[in-house]
């Protein structure tokens, strides 16, 4: 189930090790920690998956529940974070956002010794939906949110704060799966990210920084934003097959679509496209989930390519009220998770990450004074 | 001169191509386009060897005068980033608030597309002093400094915000060749990072933030600093050479000491030790400076280890009264144009940077019910 893999973007090349996952070589195709994911995403809520990433076991409940109390009592933002959140405009985008809220905080709460990771860890994945729902409400609504609710996990916080209303089960059920299917992937290029700053011995808070950096390119975690406006622009099934024949005819890249390590099929599409589906039932949607079917339809047929991670979710959010900005940041909530437990390892048996490069540029050449240059 | 290469961290495995610089390969060991840096540091201005590396060649004296004014007018700083400044604590670590500050100006000033890379990255190379200096004035001296000067050089005009007032000519010349020195080098760590974020097609403020997050770390960027920490409590050479050998016995681990690529000698070492002596007899220095010769005798006799760039760098710093803690920003105000010139060239041919890792994680395991963990 994984692709044959060669050349560029050190594709198929050993970076390292690890015991936090494997893709494309056992179960579904994804595991943690030996975990499948779809066992996972049946069984678990988030915060065990969290707890079983990071702490290297699933928890019982005693342990599982202590460890929902700690993260639910480190919700709240230091003033000062407040204030900066309160500066950045409304049209920013939601991941540069958190990328500054995140290295904020690590100016505040500074990570002094390695002995603190799994403290400041914790606590960014407590507070992480404190620091968007704070600038979107604050920017979007004008209004000064109370970030420490009571929720009993992180989604349910997230929808809290973000609707100004305690979710419905189904919607925290939806945000548990989703979370979970995006907790954790080996080296993909956000967690290498994070490994190489980790490498340099740098503190927890600028792994993570960088690693929120690389996941807010399209081509990586903004996959599911550039999704949803594609599919909001088709207004049938039958349009969408039009207009997607006319992508590929032009050769456009589709969003969503194909992955670096999988090759036929992406085991958390599946998962997702269920709750997808089950959502669309509950708001009564006749549009968006027919259109993403077909697209997933047309894509494999004509070019083999099937749905990431990333395209059910577009249309999942969408059924939860969730603004499509906010997509790639409830990514960055999750993954941490996994971005975390790679800095830990790369830790705990470090060497420089310094690969080389071959040169194509010009020969050694002498400088020419000033006046004498073209 | 270059070390035999393998294993872990990447070592000497190729992950991309590059034309901007080589290093360990020809001329003194390190050349920027072709041009070895000794001879660069020797004959040009730091702003002739950015736009060299930025946009290519070397400029003639019109197109330095048109660029040096060009950043001269780009030096002030947004209302809203100042605020995030005021906010930042005095015992923050200054590469923690570079880094937010970088992540914020992404935040007023975006990036829309591609097309703005070279604006955006000039605007980062003007205004990086002015983030630095009005941070830690403001913090340590409750000053709110006026970041708009018209000092000549990058240099000068950190120089002048940091101490008040302009700085004199050897200390100007000190900082044209320490940011020359500095500019560029090929696949190492924070380069890398910037690159592995590139690839995801994530915008020029993601990147250089992920950078200096990187940079940060003591076994990269943070070299100098520790460096310093050292040197400063040997009170004589005899007592370096003593303290010295304890810690070599100890097999710990000597800041500014080896190298990841160069196996002998670094070739800015020779450079920046001439000027860090020109300066100990500049302010009459008994101490500092023949502490670090013996360092460097005692790590080479002991353990045929070289100093990199950065073990004279610390006392050349000293000398011009910069506080340690700056020593590692003053790094990012130079290597941020190899970082930046080292995304333009990873967006004009990519893929997404995606490695594969080796599993030493549990085998295929069933999710056991909660109610029955141990
Ligand atoms: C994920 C992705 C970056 C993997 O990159 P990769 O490993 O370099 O891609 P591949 O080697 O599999 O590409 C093979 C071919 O399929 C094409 N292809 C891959 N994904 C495609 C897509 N989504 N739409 C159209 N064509 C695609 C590539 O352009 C390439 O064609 P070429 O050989 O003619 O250039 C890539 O599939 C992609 O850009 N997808 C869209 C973005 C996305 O959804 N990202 C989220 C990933 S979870
Ligand atoms: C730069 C550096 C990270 C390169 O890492 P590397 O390529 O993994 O190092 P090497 O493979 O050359 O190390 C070979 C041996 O020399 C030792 N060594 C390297 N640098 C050393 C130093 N500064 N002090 C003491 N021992 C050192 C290593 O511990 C290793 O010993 P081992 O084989 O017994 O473990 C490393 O030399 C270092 O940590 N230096 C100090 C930090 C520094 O100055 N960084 C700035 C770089 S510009």
């Amino acid at each position: 189930m994984a692709k044959a893999l060669s050349g560029a973007g050190l594709r198929g090349q050993v970076a390292g090790k690890t015991a936090l996952s494997t893709v494309g070589v056992s179960g579904s195709g994804l595991t943690y920690r030996g975990y499948d994911v779809k066992d996972l995403a049946n069984n678990c809520q988030f915060e065990e998956v969290a707890y079983l990433i990071l702490k290297g076991k699933l928890p019982n409940q005693q342990e599982l529940d202590a460890y929902k109390t700690k993260l639910k009592s480190m919700r709240g933002l230091p003033q000062a974070l407040k204030d900066v959140l309160e500066r950045i405009p409304a049209d920013a985008h939601p991941m540069d956002v958190l990328r500054t809220g995140c290295s904020m905080l690590g100016n505040l709460e500074m990570e002094k010794d390695f002995s603190e990771q799994d403290a400041v860890t914790d606590r960014m994945l407590a507070c992480f939906p404190s620091i968007i729902c704070y600038w979107y409400r604050f920017s979007h609504d004008g209004v000064k949110v109370d970030v420490e609710t009571d929720d009993d996990s992180i989604g349910a916080h997230f929808l809290h704060l973000l609707h100004g209303e305690k979710p419905n089960e189904l919607h925290e059920q939806v945000m548990h799966v989703s979370l979970i299917l995006y907790a954790e992937h080996e080296f993909n290029a956000s967690t290498f990210t994070a490994r190489v700053c980790a490498s340099t011995l740098s503190d927890m808070h600028s792994c993570i920084t960088g690693a929120i950096g690389s996941l807010r390119g399209p081509l990586h975690g903004g996959a599911n934003e550039a999704a949803m406006e594609m599919i909001e622009g088709f207004t049938s099934a039958d349009h969408a097959e039009e207009e997607m024949m006319g992508k590929l005819a032009r050769k456009e890249k589709i969003m969503g679509f194909g992955h670096a390590i999988y090759s036929e099929s992406d085991p958390r599409n599946e998962i997702i496209k269920g709750w997808s589906e089950k959502l669309a039932k509950d708001v009564g949607d006749e549009v968006l989930y027919p259109v993403s079917v077909r697209c997933e339809e047309v894509m494999w047929r004509e070019k083999k390519l099937f749905c990431n991670a990333d395209f059910f979710h577009a249309s999942a959010y969408h059924f939860m009220g969730i603004p499509t900005k906010l997509f790639t940041p409830i990514f960055v909530m999750s993954r941490l998770t996994g971005w975390a437990a790679h800095v830990m390892e790369q830790r705990a048996d470090n060497r420089i990450i310094r690969p080389s490069a071959e040169y194509t540029g010009e020969d050694l050449r002498a400088v020419t004074p000033i006046a004498e240059r073209a």
